[in-house]
């Protein structure tokens, strides 16, 4: 039995790990569109899996946290001959699905066909520029991004690169900021930050921007409050520069001068 | 006499910082295309301005290094009634025409109307993203982006700033690498990062990634050569656990690993 598109020498299969950017199908890009509507399987999380526009590709939607699996999944099916899609929200290139594509591939146990597969990756909008986007320009400057998870790194190096980050006054996007299993993380990367920056310093939590229930807060270092966060949310905070401007009746745009005094 | 779209009262006018994605139209999300679509006017640096899709706007081309002088014309073009997209490349949040913009809007000189302009930002895919896409998933764990260009920050900060993303042990992400008028300085910040990082640490250099005479370098910090890089490239130095795979006949893949385990 023959799946469609299925070739016996494997030949014409691929594998595209896709960005979906952040919500939108206004943010997803032509070449993203194109590979998904030309794919025969769309390989991800289920919720990202669901995003992909309506059409006749075979759909593997996997729980969270089985990137590896998904990634191996992905990989024998292209070697199999089928023209595969890896969904990631935001850019998979960021703190998502194409990093775990490359770790499977480079496991000395994968099967030479593996390497042999078309491999690319689109990529899309990362959730810290729609959050910046929708703030002002708080990443106009000099910044990093940083992800709070210590599931894949020990916390003495999250909370050493925050203090490094804060002495080098880099804007920082924390991605991964909490979730239930991770629920004291974000307030102690704040804590961190607190004996660098200055109270004022502004902070910006964009939960699931793009989306229809999008939701952003413009606050301070001084004043806000973790459980603002939820797993959806992506926080920029500034650097000792990042200046506000006020809006009526509307929070204040957040924007990084190009310019750069350090501190006195 | 009254230009199309311009309204007395300025009511109708409004300007969008547009991200056009480091170069092809595949690569342009649909929201960009509609507000440059949309706009009767585009304002930018001219080879960004000559990469927006024909249409009947009028295109006002600048110089490079006018960025503020640019926003203050788009902002007062669009306080006059008039639609304004200023374009950018890339992701205009990421060290682009976001801040500038709103650099223009903060000055205490603004005139009141420039505040009641409806403003927003187009996020895109910016260069390292691009870039990275096209190495394989150098990005992948936490990573830093910093410009080199010393024009608007002291030279000193950014070497602080190169010798502490070291320390961090980030991926890091070189913007305005070199100019003909700052010949000197990424090979002054490869210097820095020498004395952390190992010299087998994987470099890439993505020179216009997107664009037709686009070229992926892949070398080493103990390799580089800064004369490879020019304006239009940007560079990503890995860290200490980003790998490579061999591949047949190409340039091999860099990714860096999710997981993360502190050098010894």
């Amino acid at each position: 039995m023959s799946a469609p598109g299925t070739k016996a020498d494997g030949a014409s299969g691929w594998l595209t790990v896709v960005g979906l950017g952040p919500g939108p199908e206004d943010w997803l890009t032509p070449e993203a569109r194109r590979d998904l509507a030309e794919a025969t399987d769309i390989v991800g999380y289920g919720p990202y899996v669901d995003r992909v526009p309506p059409g006749p590709q075979i759909r593997h939607a996997s729980d969270n946290r089985v990137e590896l699996d998904r990634a191996r999944q992905a990989l024998a099916l292209a070697a199999e001959g089928r023209r595969v899609a890896v969904v990631s929200g935001g850019d998979p290139g960021v703190f998502a699905m194409a990093a775990a594509v490359f770790e499977a591939l480079d496991d000395p146990a994968a099967p030479a066909a593996w390497h042999r597969v078309p491999l690319r990756v689109d990529p899309g909008v990362s959730a810290m520029q729609a959050a910046a986007a929708r703030a002002g320009a708080p990443l106009g400057h000099d910044f990093c991004a940083i992800s709070l998870s210590d599931n894949l790194k020990p916390w003495e190096v999250v909370t050493r690169r925050v203090r490094l980050a804060a002495e080098a006054d880099f804007v920082i996007a924390f991605y991964n900021p909490i979730s239930r299993a991770r629920p004291w993380q974000l307030g102690a990367a704040f804590d961190v930050l607190r004996e660098v920056r200055a109270p004022e310093t502004p902070v910006i939590l964009g939960q699931a921007i793009g989306r229809p229930d999008e939701k952003l807060i413009v606050t301070s270092l001084g004043a806000v409050d973790p459980a603002q966060a939820d797993m959806r949310t992506v926080v920029i905070v500034g650097a000792s520069h990042t200046r506000l401007i006020p809006r009526d009746g509307r929070q204040p745009w957040v924007y990084t001068p190009r310019s750069y005094r350090a501190p006195a």
